[in-house]
C-alpha cells in the first residue's frame, strides 16, 4: 500500500449515485478526491447541489477527458448508459483506470448490448477489456482490471441471492423467479411524474414485468456461475440461454433499498440444512455478505447506507425462497464500485466501507 | 327495499377494521348504526378513540349479546380470531345476523381450523352455517347467509387474481407463487415493536415465508374454484390438497394496501389474449373489480380507501404474472363485509361503497 | 332543489386538485359532471391519467369556452394562476358560473394582484365580481356569487384558525406567527426535483420563509374580519396593513395535509376559557369545523380526504397557540370549492362532502 | 493521544440511542467497545436486537456497576430518566467516567429536577459534578468533566439556533418561539400506539404544546448564555426566569431528524447582515455547525445519520426566523455524547464522527 493516496474523480457527480460515491469517498483512508464533473450543473459547488454536502466548496466542472487524466489515476463514471461509453474510451486512451457504474460495459457481446439498449455500442473493443464488478463472483479478475463494469442494482441483489444455489448444484433447473422491490431512488434524480412523492407514497406497484433490461444481465451473470460449475470457461463468452430469470420489479414507497424475493426449485433430496450449509460456505469469509440464522428475516432498513448484503432462506418441500437485501445506491452501485477499486488497487477490500446500517 | 333502515352494530370497534367499518357505514343509505362495542376502550367516545371521528359522541360499550340483540338486526364482528366464535354463537342464538371479519368461521372443517389456529373451535356446528364472504365467487350463497365469514385480506387479493385462471382452466397445474406486499395496518392497532414507524419506514421485509395461516385459506378457496370447474360439489367439504399456494408475505412501508404478485404456469398454447379474455369475461360485470388494459400497472394507491380490486396481467412464454391490488382494510376487510351484507339484504351491492381511491 | 342535476365541468382536470374535484363530484347527489378539460393531456381518458379512476372512460378535451357553455352551467377552474383569468372571463361572458381554484381572483385590487403575482391582471373588472370562497367567513356573499375565488390552502387553514380570535377581539394586536406544515401535493403534479420522493422522504424543510404569496392573501382576509368587528365595510376594499402575518411554510414528508401552528398574543385578562368559548360560539353550527376538547391535538391524518377542519388551542399566560388541520387538496382546495357551489346553488351545504377521514 | 484505545461500555444498549452509539463507536479510531448492557433484552446478541448489526455476536448483559468498572473506563448511559441516576452514582463511585444521555443530570438544582420530572433526585450531590454536554457552549468545562449530562434533542437544536443571537445581544428581549418538528424515533423504541407506522404516516401533529419538559432545559441553557454576556457567573446557579421559550413540539412523519423554526425579535437597527455576521463568527470554527448562505434552506435529510447541525436564517423587519436541523439520535443524542467524550479525552473532536448525511 502506497503512502500516497490514489487520486480519483467522479464524472456525473450530480445524481444520487454520484452523491453516494462522494459520501463514501470523503473519508476513505487511501483515496483522495481531486475533482468532480457534471454536465448540467457545472459551475455549482457540491454544497449547492447536495444539501448533505453543505460544507463543501468543491465545484462541479464540465467533463473533459484530458483534464481528468491530468488530475486523477481513476475515474468513476456515474453517467447514464449511452453517455458512459465515449467517456470511458477517452479516459482509457489516456491511461486512466475507469470504474463505470452505467450499463455500457456489462455485456461482453456488442450484439447483446445493442439488442437490449437499442443502439450499437460505439466502442465495442472496450467490452473485451471490461471486467464485471461483482467481487464475490469475479474477485480475481478484478485485481488486474482497468475498466470495471459495475453491475446493476437488481442484478447485484439477485446474483448474490441465487449464485450459491447454482454453484453448489442444488436446484432442479436453472430457472428463478425474482420478485424485486426497489426504493424510488433507483429511478434516479431526474424530475419525473412517476417519481414524485405524492405518486409513490402508499403506492406499491409493479413495472416492466418480465420485460426489464436487467433480466438478461442477471441471466448472463448466473450463466457464468453455471458454466464455472460445469467446468466451462467462465471468462469467455458469457452464457445466454442457460439460465432463465423471470424478473418482476416493483416500485416501493421508500427512498433506498432493494429486497429481492427469489423462488427456486430444489433437486430431490436437498433439504434446508444442505442449502444453508452451501450458502454459509460461500459467504462465511465474505466481509459484506451475511446469511441470517433460521427464523430471522432481512430488511432493507438494516443495510441502508452500507455496502452490505443480508440474506435469509426458507425451504418447504422442493421450494427454496431466498430474500436478499441491499442498498440500491450502496452495494447496488456506489460502494460496490469502491469495493472493486479497493481490490484493483490491492487495498484492504473493506477500506472506507465499514459503515453500519443507519437504523432506524 | 324497506323504507326502514337496517340496524347494525360493530363489535370490536376500536381497531383499524372497526374504524373502516364506521367510516363506510356513516353514510350508507340503507343502514343505521345503533351501537358500538369494544372491550378495552369501553366508556370512551368514538371521538376519543379515532381522531377522524372527532365530531362523534357515540360511546363504546362493553359487549353483551342480549344487549346487541335488542338493538340491532346485524352485528359486524371485528374481533381477534378465537374471540369471535363465542360472540357469533351467542348472537346467532338470539337471531342476529352475523358478519364475522375474524378467521373463526372461514373453514368448514373444525379439524382444519384447530390445526391452523392452534385451538379447537368452541362451536363447530356454526361452521356449517357459515358462508365465505367473497362475493365474486360465492354471491348466490351469500343471499341467504346468516353467518358470513369474511375472507382474510391476503386471501381476497390472491383469490381474485388467480381464480379466473383456474376457473377457465388456463394453467398447467393448480400451483401458484403468491408474493404479497402488505401495508402495516394489516398488523392491527396493537402496540408492537415490529409495527413502529421507525421500524417500518424504509424497511421492506419478508415474514412468515411459506408458513402463514392465510395459505391454507387461499388453497381452500381456490380448491373450490377448481372443484366447481370439475363439476364437483363446490359447497360441500372444501378442497384440501388440490391447490398449492407458495405464499410469501412482506411488510411494506405504507399504511394500507396489498399488492399481490402472482406467478402461474399456463397450459401449452394459452397466450396473453386468451388469458385477458378469460379475466375480462369473469370480471366485466363486477362492480368492484377492474382489469387494466395492457401496458398499465395497478398500484395500491389507486384503491386506497375503496372496495375496489385492480388487476393487471403479463404473459411471457408459459409464465403468467398477475398483479392484484386492494386496500387491506377495504376490499380486504371492512367494505367487503358491507358488500356481503348488501347482498344478504337484497340491497344494491354497491350501496355505500362507491367511493373512489384517495389519490394522491 | 331542482330535480334536474346541475351540469358542471372541470377545466384543468389532470392535476391533483382536478383529481380531487372528480373524486368528490363522482357521487354528488345533485351535480352531474358533463365534461373534463385539460391542455397537456387532452385525448387521454381519466383512466389513463388517474390510476384511481381506472374504470372511467371519460376523455379529456382541449378547453374551449363556447364548448363548455354548451355543456355546463358551472365550470371549476383548476388551472395555474395566470391561466385562469382568461378562461374565467370567457366563461362569464357566456353566462357560465365560475368557481376558480387559482389565485387569479382572490384580490379585489388589481394593483395588489400585479404586485404579488408579477404581472398585470388581464381582466381587472372581473375582480369586483369575484367573491372569496371561504364559507365560514363569507357565506352570505357566496349565495349570489357567479365568480367564486377559492382561497389558497394555507390561507384557508390560517384564516379558520385565527379569525375567531380577531372577530371576538381577544388579542393584544392583529399580528400572528403562522408556522405551517404542508404535504408535498401542495406543490402540484408537475415533475420537479424538489417534489421527488427521494428528496422529500425524511426531509422536513422550510421554504419561502416570510416571503410567500399566501401571506398578503391571509392579511387581506383577516383584515376583513378586523374591519367587520370595527364596523367597517367588510365587503369593500380589502384591508391591507391592518393585520400582519409572519408566515413560514414548511414541506413535510407526507402527501396531503396542512397543519398550521398559530401564535397569538392575548389581551390582558383573556384566559383559555374565554378563548375556548369564543371559538365554540363561532364554530358550533359549522358542519365542517370541529374544535377538539382540551388535551387533545389535531392531526392531518384525521382530516385526510375530507372537507373538514380540526382545531385545538392552548393558552399559557398571554400566549395563545392554535393548531389548525385541513387536507390541502380538500378543505384547502377541491371540496371547499364544492361547498361554495352548494351554497351558491341553494343545495344542502354538506351535499357530497360528508366523508370521514381515511384513517389510518 | 494514547496508543491504547479507551475502553467504553454502553448501558441501556437496546434502544434507538443505544443503536446509534454502537453504530458510531464501531469504527472510532481511539475507542474500544468492551461490553454492552441492557435489562430487558439481556442474553440476546446485538445481531438479534438490531437488524443492522446482524453480523455482531456481542451479547447484552444485565447491568452491574462493578462489572462495568472492571471492563471499562467510560460508560455511556442510554437509560430512561430516573433509571440513570442510580447507575451514574454507582459508576462514579467506582471511578468510571459517565456520559449520561438521560435527563437525570441536566439541571444543577435538585429542586428544579424534582419539579419537572416529578420525583426527588436520589443523588443530588452528583448534580454539582455534572457538566452539560453541549460542546459549542461549554467546551472548556467538558475537558475535565467526569460526569457529562448530554442535552435533550430539542434543547440541542434550539440552543444552537438561538444562542448566537443572545450572546451577541441582537434581540429586543430574551424570548423565543420554538416551533419544533421531530421524527418519530424521538419517542423511543417502546411499543406505543402513538408511535405505530399507521398512526404516524400522513400525520403531522402537535403535542405537549407549551408544556414539555424540554422548555425549562432550554431556558436554563440559554439563560447561561445571557448570563455570560452580562458578565454573570455562567457556571454557577443556572438562570431561571431570564429567558422565556414558548416551546411547541410536533410529531412529523419521518424516523429521524428535528427541524426547529425559531422566531425572535431583533433590536431596532439590527439587520440581516448583522445577524448573519454574528452567527458566522460564532460558528465558523465549529466542525459540526454550518450556516447556509442566504436563499438556501436546511433540511433534516441533509444531516441524517450525522453529528452535524445546519442553520439558515431570514430577517424581515424586526423578525428573525432561524431554522436549525439536526438528527435527533445524532447531534441530538448519541454522536454528541461521543463528541463530548472526545473533548474529555483530549482526542480530536471529530474522531469517529465525520460521516456525511445519508442523502437521499
Amino acid at each position: 500500500m502506497s503512502s500516497h493516496p490514489v487520486t480519483v474523480t467522479v464524472v456525473g457527480a450530480s445524481g444520487y449515485t454520484g452523491a453516494e460515491l462522494l459520501r463514501h469517498l470523503a473519508h476513505h483512508p487511501h483515496i483522495e478526491l481531486s475533482a468532480v464533473y457534471a454536465h448540467s450543473k457545472a459551475g455549482l459547488t457540491l454544497g449547492e447541489v447536495f444539501p448533505a454536502l453543505a460544507h463543501s466548496e468543491l465545484t462541479l466542472e464540465p467533463f473533459d477527458a484530458s483534464h481528468v487524466a491530468e488530475r486523477a489515476q481513476v475515474a468513476f463514471l456515474a453517467l447514464p448508459h449511452g453517455a458512459a461509453q465515449g467517456a470511458a474510451d477517452a479516459l482509457r486512451a489516456r491511461g486512466v483506470t475507469v470504474v463505470d457504474l452505467s450499463a455500457d460495459h456489462r455485456f461482453n457481446d456488442p450484439a447483446q448490448y445493442a439488442e437490449i439498449y437499442g443502439a450499437p455500442h460505439l466502442h465495442p473493443e472496450r467490452l473485451e477489456e471490461a471486467v464485471y464488478g461483482l467481487p464475490e463472483l469475479f474477485r480475481n479478475q478484478l485485481r488486474r482490471a482497468n475498466l470495471i463494469a459495475c453491475p446493476g442494482c437488481y442484478p447485484t441483489s439477485v446474483a448474490l441471492g441465487v449464485s450459491p444455489a447454482f454453484s453448489a448444484g442444488l436446484t432442479a433447473t436453472h430457472e428463478v423467479i425474482a420478485d424485486c422491490k426497489s426504493g424510488v431512488s433507483g429511478a434516479g434524480r431526474a424530475a419525473k411524474e412517476l417519481s414524485l412523492f405524492s405518486e409513490r407514497a402508499e403506492a406499491m406497484q409493479g413495472y416492466a414485468t418480465l420485460n426489464h433490461r436487467h433480466a438478461p444481465e442477471m441471466e448472463a451473470t448466473l450463466g457464468r456461475v453455471v458454466a464455472q460449475r460445469a467446468g466451462q470457461p467462465a471468462e469467455g463468452q458469457w452464457a445466454r440461454g442457460v439460465v432463465k430469470v423471470h424478473f418482476s420489479p416493483h416500485l416501493t414507497p421508500m427512498s433506498r433499498g432493494i429486497l429481492s424475493t427469489l423462488y427456486l426449485r430444489l433437486k430431490p433430496g436437498v433439504d434446508e440444512r444442505a442449502v444453508r450449509e452451501a450458502y454459509e460456505e460461500v459467504y462465511q469469509a465474505e466481509p459484506f455478505v451475511t446469511l441470517l440464522p433460521q427464523g430471522r428475516h432481512v430488511t432493507t432498513l438494516a443495510v441502508r447506507g452500507t455496502n452490505r448484503c443480508h440474506l435469509d432462506l426458507t425451504v418447504q418441500g422442493d421450494m427454496l425462497v431466498v430474500h436478499s437485501a441491499i442498498d440500491n445506491l450502496g452495494k447496488g452501485a456506489a460502494s460496490q464500485a469502491i469495493q472493486c477499486l479497493n481490490i484493483r488497487l490491492g487495498l484492504p477490500e473493506t477500506a472506507g466501507l465499514q459503515s453500519i446500517g443507519v437504523y432506524p
